[in-house]
């Protein structure tokens, strides 16, 4: 029964079989709209009759996804005799056949581009002509755009060169452009054999040019050629084109041993009734994400777990609440959504970080096909996405470590997104992707390959250290002004006034709010518990400093920071027990400015310096001016500095030496100064404060005292010690006590 | 061939055998030595033959061993003719068995109390006369000792209590002090069958008091108790003995199905010839622990690996090196190593930290038996020593891993010792490691049992940590006595100055020595390149507080510091770049010693909460002042402040709110506060100071900050907040910008 289930769910794109009922709400339509022939050869019970009604609240499910998919009353049939089954199937196998797709009209949300692709002698021309008389979408035969120069070449038996090719190709994207631009979609013949004429082919028209890849054997492809006439491709650049052939991981891929009728219905079936991207987990991520590509008229599979009592069809519920989601399809059994899929099937998992990731890439892989790609858009360590990435690059399946910032907003409106892993996996989820993404102030998607490993977890894990960080200098400023005896409007008034120019963010921004929020009992602020809580990400990024060996001083001071907060009994007893006095604070609130200003600059410097020492040993690591440019909208971290350095790191990855932050250094370091020690007289911890200063006298100090720290080592460790101005880097043992 | 090896081995206590030669230099003695009646029945070449000379270069490791343990000259035979091994196999078991230990004496380095036991019956007194006859040491019968009561209450059939049995063993154990302290060996025979009573007769004479088990099944009791008269111990009290009866893991085991005179005659062997720790890893640290403990008249057997042209003969020209280690036996062959161990054995690995301790280990374990003892003392971490732990326990073997501080010297005259694991293995190896041990101000050894799983290490890590930061506040001291404009004379007696009463320590005091350290071109310490290195302990410590979730802020500013050290480059371009002022210091040289003192004690409280909240998951986790009392000694942090902590920590482990440190805080506090002012001012890096000053402001004030930072989570991520002064602990969720 299990195998008959998946026959039909592979023929009418959705259906769920259970042993002794066959899943019957699926054919609720059949009575109705089935040829005659069809319903003469198998017995069904009659619309209306006790076993056929209305589907009602069994398999709910599948229910609407039917509905939506073909518009049709969806009927509920029980009992139908086992002996009935393979009667059904082959019938169906004939239906779906002989279907015409303006039987259901073609349905694809949004205009498309459709480019049948392949070698020469693939049955390119023959497909798209015969899908656009199937849809009534316009075909263009994309031979027809090659300038005479090429077809003459051809003619001759000439392999085409890129130089060749290119301007052919900007010729075609111009095409579609020009259709999608009107709102209308189109149908293109094209070999687009290399992955870098697809991307031509692509342009910016995210998510709107489709690849149909048009698979053959060389044989089968000699044998139709034989059969040609008119074409004026000779048969010798066959293997050249094979030979020119870069696999398309980012096609769905048809296999030219089917007839050219059955191909078509099936690429129309493909587009019309499966969904083209899925998110598993439907936490608070997750359905604001959905709901955003669903926005811009992807047709969506949302999945999320059953778990009785806990979670209970989540995904129809969010289905139902939002009218963005009508045409998605909302799935709580895995297979059903894995099945949903157009093929490669791209899959976003947004649930927590650790085994619930492994758990459902678990149940995912048997499910899967090859060529597939997984993206896990959680928070999960760095190390545990290299891992993944290795484990399912074995199994034929691409992964995605995909960090994303920006809180359920920037789900909804845009988020940050960091993808590293594997580059086929960004090739096939890309046009997706940078969809989903924020833009920057010039429309660009803060969205880019960051490499291969798990550099889009340690990127966004650094993004939430320096997080850490800037939020923690804010809580210390907040600190420094509640003791300065300003009431909660004029520190409200005074952080407004460091949020303009060069210092303006988006933390400050929600801190002018927060300070500003007012309830029945005045400000809401101060009621809230002083204990900071954290996901793990920020002991994660102080951990792999530690681990590279770099000084993230601010990281580290910020998370210390939170876990001391934590050990709010202990404070309450010693401020009892202790009693220091607590002076008031003089805020000299331009000094104030400069040192916040400076103490940002020295930790987003470390920040950038980790990630630095972790890009540079990466494959196809990215720039740090381009990870500048993801941060500088839809992520937490956003901000005018953010701004700035996307333009600094592209003069140099060493922004101390940069005129503009040197300058901004050395006239704003008294005020950092100043505020620390302002801050001890006042008897106030300013450990991310301190931390930039100290780095700062730190870094700019060319002989440290670590020299005693050496000989100390050597001492009492026999460890060695290098001697200045030694080229030689040659190691010393002293016998101290001699 | 193999297992002929393996037979000649356990007789003669070593022996190699390579298939066509019998390890025949093993043999040498025979001819010459062995009754008639032997060499009449196997036909071996005589002295002097082409095949039979003075043992030379081959298997060098072994023929020291020969000649040390058998004080015989050794000859090397080749060509032996295989027929001939069985002949040799019988002879050496019938000579061996022959042997009366006068033979060759009884050579035990040091006097023994040699305690035969085992429930009634198993032949204690018997074995104990039998050995007294052979080797002239006097033998106690236990029973004697027994007090009228004791005797009578046996004679009745009824048990004895604990209570009943408790003087008795004192009393034997005053018998066996008095001879050991005479520095006479003597044999005792005492069924010992609970633990607390072997650890009642083994009181202080640290691996001086030998427990000999005589093992056999009820059956075989039962029919030796049948043909005793005179005991007056009834049959039915067996029974209660043998429920009694604690497994000795400690104790080398001899089953009492052999004859009387074999089992003598193997436990005399096994005394006299076997060694009885084994160090594997003759680095610097593994050679002073054995040359430490060869000291004290261990039998001991060195280890290390053989690496052509790096590591060749490694041990043996140690042991040739240092007189101590004369009655050594050095081995670069593990099996040889392994074998010559008295059971069970105790293996410590003194090799580097990761990959070498497992590798060692899976060489090791098919060489051991259940129920030997490995202990790693080399830096690992602890999470691996966990992992063996439960690994090696699954096998058997009984492991420990255990912190060892004190660098070369404190190795060799005494470290400190922090062993945690398997209790079992404590049991056995502790005698060993307590005389290896560094002693306490009151005499007992720095060495005790920490808890299970990782503690030793984990403790270890700590201490480094405390390390680090004690390292690092010298270092920022030693940086603004530079920029105070003193001579080195000056800062050398400064420092001194500040090495006396509750400053002092060892870190302190070999920073004075430091200081004044001169060379041909003046003070050697300005020579040294200040670029710090580090063996990976302050970064595990950093990672470990980060993953507990404690604000470990101290080691983490000495690490970061070491790490930025590293830097030279980058801080001499910034330095050219920058050109920062560089005023003068001004010292108060008493306010000075109060903010390092204030400091170090910040520094140790954060080091014991680490602790505190790492040993109290831990299944016997010791107390916090006994770790301290470890750290009084032997290792690289022992300090005035320590010893003064061992008895603070037994009133509280809440240290802030002990009294006196409670008053040195607030006395001393003003001075932390000058100091890291002047720093600012002089524009030197002072992380670890200000680390401690921002803790102490942190800690001790009730309402921090952190509120905002609940509230910042809670708008961009929805993360909730408690509320102050809730106890409902709830949560809550705010929607900011309605």
């Amino acid at each position: 029964m299990r195998l008959c289930g998946y026959a039909v769910m592979r023929l009418c794109g959705y259906a769920k079989l259970n042993s002794g009922i066959l899943g019957v709400e699926n054919l609720g339509f059949l009575p109705t709209y089935l040829p005659a022939y069809l319903t003469t050869r198998i017995a069904l019970p009659s619309a209306g009759s006790p076993v056929c009604r209305q589907a009602g609240s069994l398999n709910r499910s599948a229910r609407p996804f039917l509905r939506s998919a073909l518009r049709l009353p969806v009927y509920l049939f029980t009992h139908i005799p086992q002996s009935l089954y393979p009667s059904i199937l082959i019938a169906l196998h004939h239906f779906f056949l002989s279907l015409k797709t303006n039987y259901y009209q073609m349905n694809t949300l949004r205009p498309l581009a459709l480019v049948v692709m392949g070698v020469s002698g693939s049955g390119k021309s023959t497909i798209g002509k015969l899908l656009s008389s199937k849809t009534d979408i316009p075909f263009i035969e994309g031979d027809h755009y090659h300038p005479e120069e090429n077809i003459q070449k051809m003619t001759k038996g000439v392999a085409l060169t890129d130089e060749d090719r290119i301007p052919w190709l900007r010729q075609l994207a111009r095409v579609i452009h020009d259709h999608l631009e009107k709102g209308s979609s189109c149908i293109l013949s094209c070999s687009a054999l290399k992955a870098d004429y697809r991307r031509i082919l692509e342009t910016d028209h995210n998510a709107q040019v489709k690849f149909i890849y048009l698979h053959g054997t060389p044989e089968m492809i000699v044998k139709r050629m034989a059969d040609r006439q008119s074409h004026f491709m000779p048969l010798e650049l066959l293997t050249s084109q094979f030979e020119t052939l870069e696999y398309p991981v980012e096609a769905s891929r048809y296999d030219t041993v089917d007839t050219p009728e059955h191909i078509a219905n099936t690429i129309i079936h493909d587009l019309s009734q499966k969904t083209e991207f899925g998110v598993a987990g439907m936490g608070v991520m997750g359905s604001s994400i959905s709901r955003n590509l669903a926005s811009k008229d992807f047709r969506m599979a949302l999945y999320n777990r059953e778990v009785k009592g806990k979670e209970e069809q989540v995904a129809e519920q969010l289905k139902q609440a939002y009218g963005e989601l009508t045409e998605a399809m909302a799935f709580n059994n895995l297979s059903d959504f894995v099945a949903s899929l157009q093929s490669p099937r791209k899959i976003l998992l947004m649930v927590p970080s650790g085994d619930a990731v492994d758990q459902l890439i678990n149940d995912l892989l048997p499910l899967l096909s090859k060529g597939d790609v997984i993206i896990d858009g959680g928070n999960s360590h760095y190390k545990e996405s290299s891992r993944r990435l290795n484990e399912l690059r074995k199994k034929g399946i691409f992964f995605l470590g995909c960090g994303i910032s920006g809180g359920e907003k920037g789900a909804l409106e845009g988020p940050s997104l960091m993808p590293g892993g594997s580059s086929e996996g960004w090739v096939i989820s890309r046009p997706f992707l940078m969809v989903l993404a924020a833009r920057d102030k010039n429309n660009h998607p803060c969205c880019s390959f960051t490499g291969g490993m798990g550099s889009g977890h340690f990127i966004k894990m650094i993004h939430n250290g320096i997080e850490y960080a800037e939020m923690q200098l804010l809580a210390e400023l907040y600190h420094l002004h509640k003791r300065s005896g300003q009431s909660a409007k004029e520190i409200s008034k005074a952080f407004s006034s460091y949020n303009s120019g060069e210092l303006n963010s988006y933390l400050l921004t929600i801190t002018c709010s927060i300070l500003s929020y007012q309830d029945n009992e005045g400000l809401l602020l101060e009621t809230i518990l002083d204990k900071a809580g954290n996901k793990g990400t920020g002991s994660w990024a102080t951990i792999s400093a530690a681990e590279l060996g770099l000084p993230a001083t601010m990281i580290a001071s910020a998370l210390f920071a939170r876990y001391l907060s934590y050990f709010k009994d202990k404070r309450t007893a010693y401020d009892r027990e202790y009693k220091f006095p607590k002076p008031t604070v003089n805020l000299e609130p331009n000094s104030i400015k400069n040192a916040y200003a400076l103490a940002r600059i020295i930790n987003h410097i470390q920040g950038f310096e980790i990630l630095q020492s972790y890009l540079k040993n990466v494959d196809h690591g990215c720039e740090l001016s381009e990870v500048a440019r993801l941060w500088t909208n839809g992520c937490i971290i956003r901000s005018e500095l953010m701004n700035s350095l996307v333009e600094q790191l592209k003069t140099s990855s060493d922004l101390l030496l940069i005129t503009q932050i040197k300058e901004q250094v050395q006239a704003w370091k008294p005020a950092l100064e100043s505020l620390i020690i302002e801050a001890i007289h006042a008897g106030i911890a300013v450990p991310s404060f301190t931390a930039a200063l100290n780095y700062l006298n730190g870094i700019t100090e060319k002989k440290g005292p670590a020299n005693l720290i050496q000989a100390q080592r050597d001492f009492f460790g026999a460890h060695k010690y290098q001697k200045e101005n030694d080229r030689t880097e040659k190691y010393y043992h002293t016998n101290w006590e001699s």
